[in-house]
């Protein structure tokens, strides 16, 4: 699939069918998720795949009942591992750089997942202690994204966007971009 | 070109030539990094677009004298719009969901640069106050990321990448994978 094709296709699907996800695919999806850059190369991810389902039930309950992630064949939790990027880079590295190298490779998991005709869904509100309790997260270790992945059950339509002349600036923030 | 190929062909580039950049091409770039997903869509991503040679010095002066910065054609500065998210979603928002929406969408509009032939950094080392000072953003925006762009001047090799089996767990996490 092409990329700006994946990237403008992609959506958040939050219904499953219940065709697994074959492990060659889900190495795939997972490779591409490591490919991202991240701060010095630290690649402070870490993804824990759920499949059962007393555990994708207690993820649900801990996501403040968000009961369709129990739906998907497939859920990967993403923690953020702040001792990899901290160790280098102090306080920067647990606060801003780990959360950005893991979104990265999120990003790259769900265009992935979508070129090859999975939907994914990026769930981020959830209590952390609960769900590091689940997954068996160390402290150092902090769940940054709850990802169910399975086949699309529905095609939502496109959300909407802001238009790019109230995001983007030209030289100073508040300056007006007509796009050239 | 292919998501697959987009992803793991991309490289961190810190050597440009001096072609600038089509308004076209941008507009291409910046519309791929605003279909990133964001949480609840609030979309807290704010883009400026540096083309000034003083201020892109002042840039790498800020990014601990990065020069490299300088040598592109365009610049972007990522910000975070803290308040559109925080207004929602408070804490979490301010200092979760608005790092990872600019970093998804970072990821992206670094795909769309590389299959348009460009290439980028994601440079996150600086001042932050020196950066909001250069760009002009309120208190309520938060650089995340300089992102500079230009046609690539080098060809660096692949960084090395951490073996899926250390990164991806089994239902806990500790577990082993085999990749199935």
């Amino acid at each position: 699939m092409d990329v700006f094709d994946a990237i403008k296709t992609r959506r958040s699907i939050r219904r499953f069918k219940e065709d697994p996800v074959s492990e060659e695919d889900l190495r795939k999806i997972l490779d591409a998720a490591r490919w991202a850059p991240s701060a010095g190369n630290r690649q402070s991810w870490e993804f824990v795949i759920v499949r059962d389902l007393e555990r994708k039930r207690a993820l649900a309950r801990a996501a403040l009942g968000q009961m369709f992630i129990v739906e998907a064949p497939v859920v990967v939790v993403v923690g953020a591992n702040i001792q990899r990027s901290s160790s280098r880079y102090g306080e920067r590295g647990a606060t801003l750089y780990c959360i950005q190298d893991t979104a990265a490779a999120i990003m790259n998991l769900m265009l992935a997942a979508h070129a090859l005709g999975y939907g994914t869904c990026w769930v981020g509100a959830f209590y952390d202690e609960e769900v590091a309790k689940i997954v068996g997260f160390p402290s150092h270790v902090r769940p940054v994204a709850i990802i169910p992945l399975g086949r699309p059950a529905e095609k939502p339509a496109p959300t909407p966007r802001l238009p790019l002349e109230k995001v983007v600036h030209i030289e100073k923030y508040g300056s007006e971009w007509t796009g050239g």
